[in-house]
């Protein structure tokens, strides 16, 4: 299988070098890189050894990419109104999408591009930045929890094809764990993303900061439990020994800044509607209100660089 | 009657200027200024004419201040706890307090301290700030809507000593609404408060920017809509026509920044307990619970400049 990157940044950069340093053919799209990664090729500082790969397949438009088995999805979700070109362009007749975002609802947009049988999705556990052109430095974690797409997010089991995917990651050295219905992984993701990423850009504020700060604790406590409320409202469940688990992981966490306050601190666009916006619609299709997931919404959407950019289009 | 002015900042000291140019007795209660106001006076520059008091009665401390028939409580609410001590040193044995503060429950506190027929209250609609020392820029408003206490916020009704006070300050070209229910008066001026102050400093953000933004805009409402869950918690009714005239009105007023947004601006403690812990812990009390003022308060506290020197005591 061949593999094409959309989107060569922290994210992409990182699992798209372990997959070509392990001997995969693997073909990535830039944007502001392009020129510095096609005569350097791509540099990577590890926690787990650093490495550079000189030659790399580059490129500047989808349209100029060979066919590939597999493109990986790590645009910021912002920019996946390009998908719907970017994929039929990049992709082999029977090729298929892994959508490693965060949020929920990306897939059932891809499988109305693709196909849903063309769609599989991930959730990745990675602390990584950009810090130059081509130059990732990955600082901690790295795992992937993999899960094949069925249309409508109906759990899909663990299929041959998650498998071989899956079996690629694990040769580049990238722990992997399957799971057998996205969207319960999606929403069990959720539960750190939107009390923490939400209000740590609210507050300006890291995880160690909110996690030691009772009152915050308490209110993270509240949204996680929203958003259990918000997967129960799809029929799926989350246990409260999960939820605590979550608060226990944060707490012993070395302090850093979620990918949403780096964002908002480089003046990027925040990826509110799949994170936010994509879970309150889908509780509210099922009669359920968030109340709180729904102010942090409504005070992100405020904040958001991104919406004066918004507003031109 | 002769008054006590108990901090002489953008609303006590505008106050007390008012009541003294119309040639009643006041004894100003002062800290920073305390040395400046002795040799050189008040001076007020007000949108209704700029006017100066040469000489004004300034005391440093309580104790050294005459005792008073009223003692005009303008502090922030951060400083009540000095009441305890305040009140008994400058008050004869019968005379009364008047909290013009925000928020909710002061009063039940100064009813503890000197008995609850010795307690009234009011509501601000003032725009003023503090440019120097005993200099005071009055720039709009400056109505108050006044009523008398009764144990445990039992509506009051008109007596004849809020009549006697309120015609006081009307000699002093003040305007002044006489309210019957000051628990209601209080509740009704939290519709505003609530969400606006609040906001203005979460969302870093004036009235005019918040108002005019759908997404904030509709925040508001939501807000507004617990304040009246939580007035009806104590059996009282705020209309929904209140809510949009609040609302309307709100549109219409020039932008400008909330009394909350400039105590964070300057960094000084915002008045959280008052107008959102009081609040919320009273609608517990009677088992309702508001959502969004509860994430708002918890917001408020991990932002609040004052919560390091909390810290402290």
């Amino acid at each position: 299988m061949n593999y094409a990157i959309l989107g060569t940044g922290a994210l992409g950069g990182y699992y798209g070098a372990c997959l070509q340093r392990a001997g995969l053919e693997v073909h990535f799209l830039l944007h502001s890189d392009y020129r510095h990664v096609r005569e350097h090729g791509l540099r990577v500082d590890s926690v787990n050894g650093d490495f550079t790969l000189p030659r790399v397949h580059a490129y500047q438009r989808a349209g100029d990419m060979p066919a590939c088995d597999m493109a990986i999805v790590a645009l910021k979700t912002t920019q996946n109104y390009l998908l719907s070109q970017m994929l039929p362009a990049v992709l082999k007749p029977d090729g298929a999408a892994l959508i490693l975002q965060n949020g929920l609802g990306v897939e059932n947009r891809v499988a109305e591009i693709l196909g849903p049988e063309r769609v599989m999705g991930g959730l990745c556990f990675l602390c990584s930045n950009k810090i130059g052109p081509g130059h990732i430095r990955h600082l901690d974690y790295g795992r992937i929890r993999m899960a094949d797409y069925a249309d409508g997010y109906r759990p899909a089991g663990i299929t041959p094809r998650l498998e071989r995917v899956a079996g690629d990651f694990r040769r580049a050295g990238i722990e992997i764990l399957l799971a057998e219905d996205l969207l319960l992984a999606r929403w069990e993701k959720l539960v750190w993303n939107i009390p923490f990423n939400g209000l740590s850009v609210v507050l300006n504020a890291s995880t160690e900061q909110m996690i030691h700060d009772p009152t915050i604790r308490d209110l993270a406590v509240a949204l996680m439990q929203e958003v259990t409320a918000g997967a129960a409202a799809q029929q799926r469940r989350i246990s409260p020994e999960f939820v605590q688990k979550m608060l226990d992981n944060t707490a012993r966490m070395k302090p850093y800044h979620t990918s949403m306050k780096l964002d908002y601190d480089a003046g990027h666009s925040l990826e509110i509607e799949a994170i936010f916006g994509e879970p309150l619609a889908a509780a509210r299709r099922a009669g359920v209100n968030l109340p709180r997931i729904d102010m942090l919404y409504r005070q992100l959407k405020f904040l958001d660089p991104g919406r004066e950019e918004r507003r031109l289009l």
